[in-house]
């Protein structure tokens, strides 16, 4: 299996640049004192459509040769990766072609709508899903891009990674929450290529514990329905996310629900920001595991800032 | 009665620079083209103790003599001015005496106390903050910082304004709220002497109208007991914000609390951050008088971040 390397996201981050935001990274000095350390954040939440996830779609999108853009692409979502690939497909006049379950929420679906997505509604389960995304792929002849089990969306999920080494000095630990594992993946090549001794965290919810199950047994254990308030954590590791997590990560931290929530509240009451709770997770790991980062610089990749503001969990 | 100039919002920059954050200027493309407009807003709830008033707290407290700093300050304030004096102070190895109401919220309590400010607890009324701030300084001989009738405190507030004439373009219009005037006094020097074209538009809430009222009839009525959502903006115009406002403001746009929560809530949803809702008034305005702004380019002070997560209206 070949896995991305740096350059491969140098070269894609160059490709992409032009269409991205470079985010900014924060920090509250109030939020330091509470945690007894430096917390750096990168923004992906002021990322376009809001999340990292458009890195990678756009990056896959730019990717395709001139007979496949008249294709056009096709993905089954109901998160975050419908709408960055629905923009980044009407951005460069493709069409793009998102299957989603009928009960998704009424905000992601006006967001893949508001990009020119063409929405095919199924029943929510992954079979119809999948199913229904078969359908639609040989009425259309629609390339499949797959939300993390793709070359080069991981390509495009690292660049903010690589962004980060360029914004920061190196930190005594970087970390990124995973659920597919694209970002993390991406974030593995960027920092344990860039920076020499920087230790690399994955953070998961103790409630979806795959990737922790995975990287402790040492082979790939997919989810079974894990039930997490972070919705965009609920997917399984792929072959190729886990082969490059397995290989890169230094350690993997899980945390409670309670403390994802708790973590939440901390970045909007602190850094005045708004991010979705899978964003949460690394800052809800560091506090439940507080003796494994008192004093050190650490930096956390904010996944994205999508998330129903009239049910806020705190 | 002097009036702050170009030149010394300049000086008060200097002056401040080293102790307060270059706030970004954001926008969204999806908000944009739902208001029909190009909306520019400079981020002041990611100012020090999240909101603008760090920036004139921390200007008048570096303009005390040697002889006043070894006395200390002394307000009397709920709000945001409390935690920037006490911040300001305190950075300065200088004493803060802030007089607060018994019945001023938690959180803002818990922040003038994380910044160091000693507090002295009254009863909520303005006889009784006024009658124990003076008890405070007769006692300690503190100099007063008055939130917004203060030559050095709006220079410091003007700082804002200047900033963003180094950020953006000339734009249409600038937009800030009006409650004591201290933000709009400082923004309205800034931006008459910096920008050629540029309409200066106040906000205030309609439940608030204080400086609206006064504007229309070109003299200081004060407001009574005004009841808004929007905290930051129930005191009144001082003779010194009036006559700046009134000499200098172009229009001034009133607004209802239900567009206020409305604009709250596109600000979280479409920027991703944080404000409170005396930030949200000029957006409010906006929705309320659409046909000023169409195709306009529009930039909005935003006051602050600091706002009950648990208690959010929308």
């Amino acid at each position: 299996m070949q896995l991305p390397s740096l350059q491969n996201i140098k070269t894609a981050h160059a490709l992409i640049k032009p269409f991205i935001h470079e985010t900014p990274v924060m920090h509250s000095e109030l939020l330091n004192l509470k945690m007894g350390c430096q917390l750096l954040f990168k923004c992906e939440n002021f990322q376009k459509v809001g999340a990292f996830k458009f890195r990678g779609a756009s990056h896959a999108v730019l990717q395709l040769s001139a007979e496949e853009k008249k294709r056009g692409v096709a993905t089954h979502s109901s998160g975050n990766h419908a709408a960055a690939l629905a923009k980044a497909a009407t951005m460069n006049g493709i069409k793009a072609h998102i299957v989603m379950p009928v009960n998704a929420p009424g905000v992601k679906i006006e967001a893949v709508k508001a990009y020119g997505g063409q929405i095919t509604f199924c029943e929510p389960t992954l079979d119809a899903r999948e199913t229904t995304l078969q359908k639609v792929m040989d009425a259309t002849r629609a390339v499949l891009v797959h939300p993390y089990d793709n070359f080069n969306v991981i390509c495009g999920q690292g660049t903010a990674c690589l962004e980060l080494v360029s914004q920061i000095p190196e930190p005594d630990v970087v970390m990124a929450p995973i659920g597919g594992g694209g970002l993390m993946s991406g974030t593995c090549i960027a920092a344990k290529n860039s920076w020499k001794k920087t230790r690399i965290i994955g953070a998961e919810p103790a409630q979806a514990n795959d990737a922790f199950l995975s990287f402790q047994a040492n082979k790939l254990i997919p989810a079974n329905n894990p039930k997490t308030i972070a919705d965009g954590l609920r997917t399984s590791l792929s072959p190729l996310t886990f082969e490059i997590i397995n290989s890169h990560l230094d350690e993997l931290l899980t945390c409670s629900e309670n403390a994802i929530v708790e973590a939440m509240e901390l970045v909007y009451k602190y850094l005045k920001i708004v991010i979705e709770p899978s964003s949460a997770v690394p800052l809800a790991v560091m506090l439940e595991h507080r003796e494994k980062f008192t004093g050190k610089t650490v930096a956390i990749i904010l996944s994205g800032g999508n998330v129903d503001l009239k049910n806020l969990p705190f």
